[in-house]
Protein backbone atom coordinates (compact mmCIF):
# COMPACT_ATOMS: atom_id res chain seq x y z
CA UNK A 1 0.00 0.00 0.00
CA UNK A 2 1.02 3.46 -0.79
CA UNK A 3 1.69 5.61 2.19
CA UNK A 4 1.22 9.25 0.29
CA UNK A 5 3.91 11.83 1.45
CA UNK A 6 1.81 14.93 2.69
CA UNK A 7 1.10 12.83 6.06
CA UNK A 8 2.48 14.63 8.26
CA UNK A 9 6.17 12.98 9.40
CA UNK A 10 5.11 12.56 13.52
CA UNK A 11 1.49 11.03 12.56
CA UNK A 12 3.20 8.75 9.97
CA UNK A 13 5.79 7.66 13.05
CA UNK A 14 2.88 7.49 15.57
CA UNK A 15 0.61 4.49 12.41
CA UNK A 16 4.09 2.85 11.57
CA UNK A 17 4.77 1.46 15.15
CA UNK A 18 0.90 1.20 15.81
CA UNK A 19 1.38 -1.13 12.62
CA UNK A 20 4.00 -2.90 14.11
CA UNK A 21 1.46 -4.31 16.68
CA UNK A 22 0.59 -8.11 15.34
CA UNK A 23 -2.99 -8.22 13.93
CA UNK A 24 -2.95 -4.11 13.55
CA UNK A 25 -2.91 -3.17 10.01
CA UNK A 26 -1.87 -0.01 8.79
CA UNK A 27 -5.36 1.38 7.80
CA UNK A 28 -6.51 0.83 11.52
CA UNK A 29 -2.60 1.79 12.70
CA UNK A 30 -3.10 5.80 10.77
CA UNK A 31 -6.60 5.29 11.94
CA UNK A 32 -5.89 5.14 15.61
CA UNK A 33 -3.12 7.87 14.87
CA UNK A 34 -5.35 10.79 13.67
CA UNK A 35 -7.70 9.46 16.66
CA UNK A 36 -5.15 10.08 19.26
CA UNK A 37 -4.22 13.78 17.73
CA UNK A 38 -7.24 14.31 16.99
CA UNK A 39 -8.00 14.02 21.71
CA UNK A 40 -7.86 17.10 24.24
CA UNK A 41 -3.92 17.28 24.90
CA UNK A 42 -4.24 16.10 28.23
CA UNK A 43 -6.20 12.80 26.90
CA UNK A 44 -3.68 12.32 24.01
CA UNK A 45 -0.79 12.71 26.80
CA UNK A 46 -3.14 9.88 29.03
CA UNK A 47 -1.75 7.77 26.46
CA UNK A 48 1.96 8.40 26.74
CA UNK A 49 1.61 8.05 30.70
CA UNK A 50 -0.40 4.88 30.22
CA UNK A 51 2.15 3.33 27.97
CA UNK A 52 5.04 4.68 30.04
CA UNK A 53 3.58 3.98 33.49
CA UNK A 54 3.04 0.33 32.27
CA UNK A 55 6.11 -0.31 31.61
CA UNK A 56 7.97 1.19 34.35
CA UNK A 57 5.79 0.01 37.03
CA UNK A 58 4.67 -3.29 35.80
CA UNK A 59 7.72 -7.01 35.62
CA UNK A 60 7.65 -10.67 35.98
CA UNK A 61 5.88 -11.94 39.53
CA UNK A 62 8.64 -13.50 41.22
CA UNK A 63 6.92 -16.75 41.45
CA UNK A 64 3.97 -17.29 38.40
CA UNK A 65 6.12 -14.49 35.93
CA UNK A 66 3.28 -12.65 34.77
CA UNK A 67 2.97 -9.15 34.81
CA UNK A 68 2.55 -7.62 38.38
CA UNK A 69 3.17 -4.47 39.84
CA UNK A 70 4.28 -6.05 43.16
CA UNK A 71 6.99 -8.98 43.96
CA UNK A 72 4.04 -11.59 43.76
CA UNK A 73 0.90 -11.64 41.51
CA UNK A 74 -2.35 -11.77 43.45
CA UNK A 75 -3.07 -15.14 42.32
CA UNK A 76 0.71 -16.59 43.65
CA UNK A 77 -0.36 -14.23 46.93
CA UNK A 78 -3.65 -16.06 47.43
CA UNK A 79 -3.61 -17.90 50.15
CA UNK A 80 -6.53 -19.83 49.17
CA UNK A 81 -5.36 -21.21 45.55
CA UNK A 82 -3.80 -24.53 45.68
CA UNK A 83 0.00 -23.50 45.42
CA UNK A 84 0.77 -27.34 44.71
CA UNK A 85 -0.91 -27.41 41.28
CA UNK A 86 0.91 -25.21 38.15
CA UNK A 87 -0.64 -24.70 35.05
CA UNK A 88 2.09 -23.91 32.67
CA UNK A 89 0.59 -21.51 29.90
CA UNK A 90 2.87 -19.99 26.84
CA UNK A 91 1.19 -16.29 27.37
CA UNK A 92 -0.64 -13.94 30.35
CA UNK A 93 -3.86 -13.56 28.00
CA UNK A 94 -4.24 -17.88 27.85
CA UNK A 95 -3.89 -17.37 32.39
CA UNK A 96 -6.64 -14.95 31.56
CA UNK A 97 -8.34 -17.10 29.10
CA UNK A 98 -8.17 -20.00 31.92
CA UNK A 99 -9.18 -17.45 34.70
CA UNK A 100 -12.33 -16.48 33.18
CA UNK A 101 -13.95 -20.27 33.50
CA UNK A 102 -14.02 -19.41 37.25
CA UNK A 103 -13.02 -23.06 37.45
CA UNK A 104 -9.50 -23.65 38.13
CA UNK A 105 -8.03 -23.23 41.78
CA UNK A 106 -4.44 -23.64 41.01
CA UNK A 107 -1.68 -21.30 40.18
CA UNK A 108 0.28 -20.63 37.08
CA UNK A 109 3.49 -20.40 35.31
CA UNK A 110 3.90 -18.21 32.29
CA UNK A 111 6.43 -19.21 29.33
CA UNK A 112 6.19 -16.16 27.75
CA UNK A 113 6.42 -17.73 24.12
CA UNK A 114 7.21 -21.82 23.27
CA UNK A 115 9.85 -23.24 22.21
CA UNK A 116 10.51 -22.38 18.64
CA UNK A 117 14.15 -23.77 17.02
CA UNK A 118 12.84 -22.18 13.98
CA UNK A 119 12.09 -18.48 15.14
CA UNK A 120 15.45 -19.22 17.46
CA UNK A 121 13.47 -19.43 20.94
CA UNK A 122 15.09 -22.07 22.82
CA UNK A 123 14.02 -22.92 26.40
CA UNK A 124 16.79 -19.90 27.58
CA UNK A 125 14.84 -17.50 25.79
CA UNK A 126 11.42 -18.70 27.86
CA UNK A 127 10.98 -18.70 31.97
CA UNK A 128 11.55 -22.73 31.87
CA UNK A 129 14.75 -21.67 34.49
CA UNK A 130 12.48 -20.49 37.06
CA UNK A 131 9.86 -23.03 36.56
CA UNK A 132 12.14 -26.02 36.81
CA UNK A 133 12.91 -23.95 40.06
CA UNK A 134 9.34 -24.17 41.02
CA UNK A 135 9.67 -28.01 40.39
CA UNK A 136 12.97 -28.99 42.14
CA UNK A 137 11.94 -26.88 45.63
CA UNK A 138 9.63 -29.90 45.88
CA UNK A 139 6.37 -28.49 46.62
CA UNK A 140 4.62 -28.75 43.49
CA UNK A 141 2.19 -31.87 43.19
CA UNK A 142 1.09 -31.63 39.61
CA UNK A 143 1.57 -29.47 36.56
CA UNK A 144 -0.42 -29.04 34.00
CA UNK A 145 0.37 -28.04 30.45
CA UNK A 146 -1.35 -25.45 28.88
CA UNK A 147 0.28 -24.68 25.96
CA UNK A 148 -1.02 -24.58 22.41
CA UNK A 149 -1.55 -27.57 20.56
CA UNK A 150 0.24 -25.99 17.63
CA UNK A 151 3.72 -27.95 16.56
CA UNK A 152 5.62 -24.98 19.15
CA UNK A 153 3.30 -25.55 21.95
CA UNK A 154 3.54 -29.63 21.38
CA UNK A 155 7.28 -29.27 21.72
CA UNK A 156 7.16 -27.14 24.49
CA UNK A 157 5.00 -29.77 26.41
CA UNK A 158 7.08 -33.00 25.62
CA UNK A 159 10.37 -30.62 26.31
CA UNK A 160 8.93 -29.77 30.02
CA UNK A 161 7.45 -32.93 30.57
CA UNK A 162 11.19 -35.10 30.18
CA UNK A 163 12.69 -32.26 32.36
CA UNK A 164 9.83 -32.45 35.15
CA UNK A 165 8.89 -35.88 35.30
CA UNK A 166 12.56 -36.86 37.06
CA UNK A 167 10.99 -34.87 40.26
CA UNK A 168 8.60 -37.53 40.45
CA UNK A 169 5.48 -34.84 39.85
CA UNK A 170 2.65 -35.52 38.24
CA UNK A 171 2.25 -34.31 34.70
CA UNK A 172 -1.08 -33.53 32.75
CA UNK A 173 -1.83 -32.00 29.64
CA UNK A 174 -5.48 -30.11 28.56
CA UNK A 175 -7.89 -32.26 27.18
CA UNK A 176 -8.27 -32.53 23.69
CA UNK A 177 -11.68 -32.82 21.43
CA UNK A 178 -14.58 -31.17 20.48
CA UNK A 179 -15.32 -27.76 21.02
CA UNK A 180 -18.21 -27.83 22.99
CA UNK A 181 -21.43 -26.67 21.22
CA UNK A 182 -19.39 -27.55 17.51
CA UNK A 183 -21.20 -29.62 14.75
CA UNK A 184 -19.17 -32.90 14.60
CA UNK A 185 -19.72 -32.81 10.71
CA UNK A 186 -16.94 -29.86 10.82
CA UNK A 187 -14.95 -31.22 13.20
CA UNK A 188 -11.13 -31.64 11.48
CA UNK A 189 -10.08 -34.88 11.08
CA UNK A 190 -6.91 -34.88 13.67
CA UNK A 191 -9.41 -33.31 16.46
CA UNK A 192 -12.06 -35.75 15.89
CA UNK A 193 -9.32 -38.81 16.09
CA UNK A 194 -8.54 -37.37 19.54
CA UNK A 195 -11.55 -37.12 20.64
CA UNK A 196 -12.30 -40.76 19.75
CA UNK A 197 -9.00 -41.76 21.69
CA UNK A 198 -9.79 -39.81 24.63
CA UNK A 199 -13.32 -40.64 24.70
CA UNK A 200 -14.67 -41.51 28.84
CA UNK A 201 -17.10 -43.13 29.86
CA UNK A 202 -20.25 -41.67 30.89
CA UNK B 1 -17.53 -9.63 28.32
CA UNK B 2 -15.89 -9.84 31.93
CA UNK B 3 -12.40 -8.26 33.00
CA UNK B 4 -10.98 -10.55 35.39
CA UNK B 5 -9.48 -8.85 38.00
CA UNK B 6 -6.39 -9.93 38.19
CA UNK B 7 -5.37 -8.40 35.44
CA UNK B 8 -2.66 -6.15 36.79
CA UNK B 9 -3.89 -2.00 36.53
CA UNK B 10 -1.21 -0.82 34.81
CA UNK B 11 -2.01 -2.78 32.06
CA UNK B 12 -6.22 -2.50 32.88
CA UNK B 13 -5.86 1.29 32.39
CA UNK B 14 -3.14 0.67 29.27
CA UNK B 15 -6.23 -1.53 27.34
CA UNK B 16 -8.91 0.39 28.38
CA UNK B 17 -7.44 3.44 26.81
CA UNK B 18 -7.20 1.30 23.51
CA UNK B 19 -10.56 0.31 23.81
CA UNK B 20 -11.80 3.41 23.39
CA UNK B 21 -10.29 4.45 20.03
CA UNK B 22 -13.30 3.96 17.44
CA UNK B 23 -12.68 0.62 15.54
CA UNK B 24 -10.66 -0.97 18.47
CA UNK B 25 -12.38 -3.46 20.51
CA UNK B 26 -11.49 -4.78 24.36
CA UNK B 27 -9.93 -8.11 22.79
CA UNK B 28 -7.12 -6.08 20.91
CA UNK B 29 -7.11 -3.39 23.01
CA UNK B 30 -5.39 -6.06 25.59
CA UNK B 31 -3.51 -7.62 22.90
CA UNK B 32 -2.04 -4.50 22.25
CA UNK B 33 -1.03 -3.96 25.32
CA UNK B 34 0.17 -6.87 26.36
CA UNK B 35 2.81 -6.37 23.44
CA UNK B 36 3.65 -3.11 24.42
CA UNK B 37 4.92 -4.39 27.71
CA UNK B 38 6.21 -7.86 26.64
CA UNK B 39 9.08 -5.03 24.47
CA UNK B 40 12.60 -3.80 25.36
CA UNK B 41 12.03 -0.86 27.62
CA UNK B 42 13.50 1.48 24.99
CA UNK B 43 10.71 0.57 21.93
CA UNK B 44 7.78 1.28 24.58
CA UNK B 45 8.99 4.28 25.52
CA UNK B 46 9.27 4.88 21.41
CA UNK B 47 5.11 4.44 21.53
CA UNK B 48 5.23 7.37 24.55
CA UNK B 49 7.57 9.57 22.56
CA UNK B 50 5.53 9.24 19.15
CA UNK B 51 2.27 10.07 21.17
CA UNK B 52 3.92 13.31 22.84
CA UNK B 53 5.48 14.48 19.83
CA UNK B 54 3.04 13.98 17.40
CA UNK B 55 0.36 16.03 20.07
CA UNK B 56 2.95 18.58 20.47
CA UNK B 57 4.23 19.38 17.05
CA UNK B 58 1.13 18.84 14.38
CA UNK B 59 -1.39 21.35 14.65
CA UNK B 60 -3.55 22.44 11.82
CA UNK B 61 -2.51 24.16 9.23
CA UNK B 62 -2.92 27.73 8.97
CA UNK B 63 -5.01 27.45 5.54
CA UNK B 64 -6.54 24.20 5.43
CA UNK B 65 -6.93 22.85 8.48
CA UNK B 66 -4.76 19.61 7.71
CA UNK B 67 -2.40 18.26 10.42
CA UNK B 68 0.92 19.94 9.96
CA UNK B 69 4.27 20.58 11.87
CA UNK B 70 4.59 24.17 9.86
CA UNK B 71 2.58 26.76 9.42
CA UNK B 72 1.40 25.67 6.20
CA UNK B 73 1.11 22.15 5.33
CA UNK B 74 2.99 20.50 2.22
CA UNK B 75 -0.12 21.05 -0.08
CA UNK B 76 -0.51 24.38 0.64
CA UNK B 77 2.22 25.53 0.39
CA UNK B 78 3.14 24.02 -2.89
CA UNK B 79 3.06 26.46 -5.64
CA UNK B 80 2.31 24.11 -8.20
CA UNK B 81 -0.99 22.80 -7.19
CA UNK B 82 -4.13 25.58 -8.41
CA UNK B 83 -4.58 27.89 -5.26
CA UNK B 84 -8.15 28.56 -6.68
CA UNK B 85 -9.92 25.11 -6.40
CA UNK B 86 -10.23 24.06 -3.13
CA UNK B 87 -12.11 20.35 -2.02
CA UNK B 88 -13.97 20.41 1.24
CA UNK B 89 -13.63 16.78 3.02
CA UNK B 90 -14.40 15.94 6.48
CA UNK B 91 -11.50 14.24 7.96
CA UNK B 92 -7.32 13.55 7.10
CA UNK B 93 -8.07 10.35 5.95
CA UNK B 94 -10.64 11.94 3.40
CA UNK B 95 -8.05 14.36 1.97
CA UNK B 96 -5.65 11.22 1.76
CA UNK B 97 -8.07 8.96 0.08
CA UNK B 98 -8.22 11.52 -2.78
CA UNK B 99 -4.27 12.46 -2.70
CA UNK B 100 -4.33 8.54 -3.38
CA UNK B 101 -5.61 8.69 -6.61
CA UNK B 102 -3.22 11.31 -7.98
CA UNK B 103 -5.39 13.25 -10.30
CA UNK B 104 -6.68 16.00 -8.20
CA UNK B 105 -3.70 19.10 -8.58
CA UNK B 106 -6.03 21.89 -6.37
CA UNK B 107 -6.04 22.10 -2.09
CA UNK B 108 -8.23 21.24 0.23
CA UNK B 109 -10.00 22.25 3.23
CA UNK B 110 -10.53 20.03 6.00
CA UNK B 111 -13.42 20.51 8.60
CA UNK B 112 -12.98 18.19 11.03
CA UNK B 113 -16.42 16.72 10.97
CA UNK B 114 -19.38 17.27 9.48
CA UNK B 115 -22.76 19.20 10.74
CA UNK B 116 -24.44 16.71 13.00
CA UNK B 117 -27.29 18.28 15.18
CA UNK B 118 -27.86 15.18 16.85
CA UNK B 119 -24.51 14.49 17.72
CA UNK B 120 -24.43 18.21 19.14
CA UNK B 121 -21.92 19.36 16.47
CA UNK B 122 -22.62 22.70 14.60
CA UNK B 123 -21.44 25.17 12.18
CA UNK B 124 -18.83 26.09 14.83
CA UNK B 125 -17.57 22.60 15.78
CA UNK B 126 -16.04 22.43 12.75
CA UNK B 127 -13.93 24.67 10.55
CA UNK B 128 -16.58 26.31 8.73
CA UNK B 129 -15.15 29.76 9.61
CA UNK B 130 -12.32 29.21 8.47
CA UNK B 131 -13.18 28.03 4.90
CA UNK B 132 -15.64 30.90 4.58
CA UNK B 133 -12.38 33.17 5.57
CA UNK B 134 -10.98 31.88 2.55
CA UNK B 135 -13.56 31.94 0.30
CA UNK B 136 -14.13 35.70 1.01
CA UNK B 137 -10.72 36.62 0.57
CA UNK B 138 -12.00 36.33 -3.27
CA UNK B 139 -8.99 33.59 -4.48
CA UNK B 140 -11.25 30.64 -4.53
CA UNK B 141 -12.60 30.15 -8.04
CA UNK B 142 -14.41 26.58 -7.40
CA UNK B 143 -15.36 24.56 -4.14
CA UNK B 144 -16.01 20.40 -4.42
CA UNK B 145 -17.95 18.82 -1.77
CA UNK B 146 -16.26 16.13 -1.65
CA UNK B 147 -18.12 15.50 2.01
CA UNK B 148 -19.49 11.77 2.78
CA UNK B 149 -22.60 10.80 1.39
CA UNK B 150 -24.23 10.59 4.51
CA UNK B 151 -27.48 12.65 5.86
CA UNK B 152 -24.43 14.62 7.88
CA UNK B 153 -22.18 14.97 4.79
CA UNK B 154 -24.93 15.94 2.96
CA UNK B 155 -26.38 18.34 5.38
CA UNK B 156 -22.84 19.77 5.51
CA UNK B 157 -22.31 20.06 1.93
CA UNK B 158 -25.70 21.93 1.35
CA UNK B 159 -25.47 24.28 4.51
CA UNK B 160 -21.45 25.32 2.87
CA UNK B 161 -23.16 25.65 -0.69
CA UNK B 162 -25.90 28.26 0.57
CA UNK B 163 -22.83 30.19 2.54
CA UNK B 164 -20.19 29.68 -0.56
CA UNK B 165 -22.20 30.97 -3.62
CA UNK B 166 -23.55 34.30 -2.70
CA UNK B 167 -19.88 35.04 -3.06
CA UNK B 168 -20.30 34.31 -6.70
CA UNK B 169 -17.89 30.91 -6.57
CA UNK B 170 -18.44 27.70 -8.56
CA UNK B 171 -19.58 24.82 -5.77
CA UNK B 172 -19.66 20.88 -7.01
CA UNK B 173 -20.59 18.02 -5.64
CA UNK B 174 -18.33 14.62 -6.52
CA UNK B 175 -20.65 12.56 -8.58
CA UNK B 176 -22.20 9.77 -7.62
CA UNK B 177 -22.96 6.55 -9.44
CA UNK B 178 -21.85 2.77 -9.72
CA UNK B 179 -18.29 2.37 -8.04
CA UNK B 180 -15.76 0.96 -10.83
CA UNK B 181 -15.73 -2.63 -10.91
CA UNK B 182 -18.92 -3.18 -9.28
CA UNK B 183 -21.79 -5.70 -10.24
CA UNK B 184 -24.67 -3.84 -11.36
CA UNK B 185 -26.95 -5.87 -10.22
CA UNK B 186 -25.60 -5.65 -6.61
CA UNK B 187 -26.30 -2.24 -6.37
CA UNK B 188 -28.54 -0.55 -4.27
CA UNK B 189 -31.76 1.44 -5.28
CA UNK B 190 -30.25 5.24 -4.88
CA UNK B 191 -27.23 4.43 -6.06
CA UNK B 192 -28.37 3.36 -9.28
CA UNK B 193 -31.38 5.69 -9.50
CA UNK B 194 -28.30 8.66 -8.61
CA UNK B 195 -26.22 6.79 -11.39
CA UNK B 196 -29.37 7.04 -13.80
CA UNK B 197 -29.57 10.79 -13.30
CA UNK B 198 -25.96 11.39 -13.77
CA UNK B 199 -25.44 9.71 -16.83
CA UNK B 200 -22.76 10.72 -19.39
CA UNK B 201 -22.76 10.82 -23.04
CA UNK B 202 -19.71 8.36 -24.32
Amino acid sequence: MVFVTHIAPPLKRLSELFARIPGIGRKTALRMAYYIVSLPPEEAAAYADAIQSACQCLHYCSVCCDYTEDEKCEICADEKRDQSLVCVVESPQDLSAIERTGEYQGVYHVLHGAISPLDGIGPDQITVKELMARVSSGSIKEVIMATDSDTEGETTALYLTKLIKPFGVKVTRLAYGLPVGSDLQYADEITLSRAIAGRREI
